[in-house]
């Protein structure tokens, strides 16, 4: 399915849709607000054995996947219906007054928050069902209280249209305006620019390319009246397996770590572009190990062509490099990539820039190191990433210390086991970093915290009571 | 006092040093943060009758605001070492591991958040306190465990200079690193624009001007890694002022607004602006009671020459302007610039955008409107403002819900009673509203959740119980 894309006519209605649909939306009853969240979670469910096939057929993502995804995406929205009725949502804190001149003195104050308002939302190429349609960003916005004007992945367009057909549905049955979400398509950057320069837009939600998120956030400042771009982009998501952890599990780890590599062809934000491992024996043989776990690894094949070609010139760049061994490749021109294990020493990482820049794909260069001071240079060079991973830093040492200073200065997720592919929906997660793998380190796009993008403090000054009562939803 | 430029090594020192002492100040205990907070705290009020007398000399701001605003420093220091001790600085949200398989199922995570590292804070002339050295920025960056490089106002430089050498005092006498504090000063744009684009510093406190907010905005954004930037810019405080108030209040509230419009000769960041009444007799007779407060008012001499001749042009443009009459001014010349009352109509509003820029200094515009629906354009017109105040819209009716939304979406706070200046320092607080205003809405300058601005939120996932009691200090 191809889809012609949006004019300037007809995304400059649905940015108009959803700034006459905020107000509506806005003082909608809570449980209304929920209710709108769990009737979409049902309606994808109800409309699986459809929307998987198409999603599968458009992304090559395979059904297993593509149903775990579904599962994934229903859970989070009944997930944020939760946090609306819970009130997270409609958080309120109240100063009562105190007599008396000031500083001590004061009138009551009562700190609200307020929805945004229309927020133009991104659709990822990677997560046909968590990162597009009806996924966290429009989730988190609608349970905010905000209308949300998605951009729909060109690669997905076919079961971009079926869920926001879905959700139109729904918001009819529940006598909802339209305007509370609107789909705009384009295979340029013309639709996208377009949108985020719409005077009706309040914030932008991205998920993409550091090169695509970086234009988009520009164009947000700069326009008369700046707005809130919360951009997740590029991360290599470095994991620093020590000593101690492949002393006592390293074959574990290999088998772990290659399959963290391939999950989903690599194209993971969390996916792990960078092992760290000491020059020694114990180091040598995780190596070798993790070389035949991604030899013995069939990659499916990429979203589209796009990222294909991407990947290939990234690692032919590694593949070319004075500094870099190949220890394992794929030919180039089959269906499917194959994955790739590429090595480098401290000295050469640190020293060229272009070994630091993320690959997307199944592809990850090993960094050795000769210590801990080695380690901490190599992290140091590193730019912003989602997530870092520290195997065999449990113990209370000087060392860990340094180790997990550096961690958390670098990244918004510090992992001690596992692998950085898998974001738990929660209240505490945090999916984003330091620039530049978000543009906004403070913010998350997974989670429930992912709301508080969407919401902006008021302090009410001698409120009267109904006010109050209603949270500021006069 | 005239205080020399500093020099580019000099900036480059002050933020060196500020960077060597961020993973000495973060990994404090908490107990030691507080005491800094509570020495400096102790400092100020020990020297009272020392930097009182040089402050009144360098901004002609008189004893009795001055005495009162280093109360007001003393108890926001205080205030936000009671906020370090109760942990509010250190929040920790925990979500325990939940065994099988995901969505559900998920490792244990740790949401903390840490502190971002040196912050580079603008201090600006009207507060020479309380917004300035030892000021609310400062205090908040502290509590959030940062250190701070200070670029002094050159409207204060002695003062600048004396409360800094107090505070370097109460560093070395708690045996911390002088990088906790650093001062630079300048004049001109050079000294602000290096220290924005000093690669060690985070993120950057501004209250000013929104022309040199702006330009300092853009540097921060321009950065090879952009970092965040909390600007307290312009604002026009709009009052609306309903029939029933003034049916009830109208002659004691024509007081209280000019003495709100006057109050440190009208430099305040939220001086009300604009007052917008009904053409009715209620209406005309406040106008009348405003004009006869402010005929007599005596407001004292701004702070310098540069603020003195921007609010000459300011009210010079309005009382050459076709569409505005004037209702009171003074002559230009004094050495005090005496108050100004000047009027127009809804419509002359609306259409000229002059009309609705910030006067800094006491003068006010009064517009006068037809009937709610009039009210609503010219708030409509208004750029975002830190505060709007609604005079008579206490009950519960749809003409002030309609007040209620279109306040809360113009500004960060809205006030039922008194007058816009005075901002307390409290929890609840919310000083920072939608864009020109601040360059975030979300964030605070005022009130304790100002030490949002300088922590990020780190997830923590399977971390050692060790670090989790240590809140991610490692």
């Amino acid at each position: 399915m191809n889809l012609t894309d949006s004019t300037a006519t007809q995304i400059r209605a649905a940015c108009s849709a959803a700034a006459s649909a905020a107000p509506v939306y806005a003082r909608l009853p809570i449980s209304h607000r929920a209710a709108l969240l769990r009737a979409l979670a049902d309606a994808l469910l109800g409309a699986r054995e459809t929307l998987v096939p198409l999603a599968d057929r458009e992304t090559r993502l395979g059904t297993t996947r593509l149903n775990g995804e579904l599962d994934r995406t229903v859970f989070q929205l009944r997930g944020f219906a939760t946090q609306v009725e819970n009130g997270t949502a409609q958080p309120l804190l109240d100063d009562p007054a105190i007599p008396g001149a000031p500083p001590l003195g004061r009138q009551r104050l009562t700190r609200i928050a307020v929805p945004l308002g229309p927020i133009a939302m991104f659709a990822a190429s990677n997560f046909p069902f968590a990162f597009s349609v009806l996924g966290g960003d429009t989730a988190s916005a609608l349970a905010a209280g905000c209308p949300v004007v998605v951009k729909a992945h060109p690669g997905h367009p076919g079961l971009s249209r079926a869920v926001f057909d879905l959700a139109a549905g729904c918001l009819a049955e529940l006598h909802l305006p339209e305007g509370v979400l609107q789909l705009v398509q384009g295979s340029g950057v013309d639709v996208g620019l377009a949108l985020v320069r719409d005077p009706d837009i309040e914030a932008v939600a991205f998920t993409g390319s550091l090169r695509g998120g970086q234009a988009l956030w520009r164009e947000a400042n700069a326009r008369p009246r700046p707005i809130p771009f919360y951009g997740e982009l590029g991360s290599i998501n470095p994991v620093v397996a020590l000593p101690a952890a492949l002393q006592a599990h390293g074959p574990a780890l290999a088998t772990a770590l290659a399959g963290s590599i391939v999950l989903g062809c690599g194209q993971f934000c969390t996916c792990p572009g960078v092992v760290v491992v000491r020059d020694d024996d114990l180091g040598q043989a995780f190596v070798r190990q993790l070389a035949e776990g991604l030899a013995a690894a069939t990659p499916h094949a990429m979203l589209h062509a796009g990222i294909r070609a991407g990947f290939n010139a990234g690692v032919a760049r590694l593949h070319g490099h004075a500094a870099v061994k190949t220890l394992v490749a794929a030919p180039a021109g089959g269906e499917a990539p194959g994955a790739h294990l590429f090595a480098t020493d401290a000295t050469s990482f640190i020293a060229d820039e272009g070994l630091r820049e993320e690959v997307f794909g199944p592809s990850c260069l090993v960094v050795t190191v000769k210590d801990l001071d080695e380690t901490l240079d190599v992290l140091a060079a590193v730019q912003g990433s989602l997530t870092v991973t520290l195997w065999g830093a449990d113990e209370d040492t000087p060392d860990n210390h340094r180790l997990v200073v550096a961690a958390q200065r670098l990244a918004g997720r510090v992992l001690f086991s596992g692998v950085p592919t898998g974001v738990a929906v929660t209240a505490a997660q945090q999916h984003g970093g330091p620039w530049p793998s978000s543009t906004n380190a403070a913010s998350t796009s997974v989670g429930y915290a992912a709301m508080e993008r969407f919401l902006r403090p008021v302090a009410l000054q001698d409120a009267p009571a109904w006010l109050i009562q209603r949270r500021g939803q006069a």
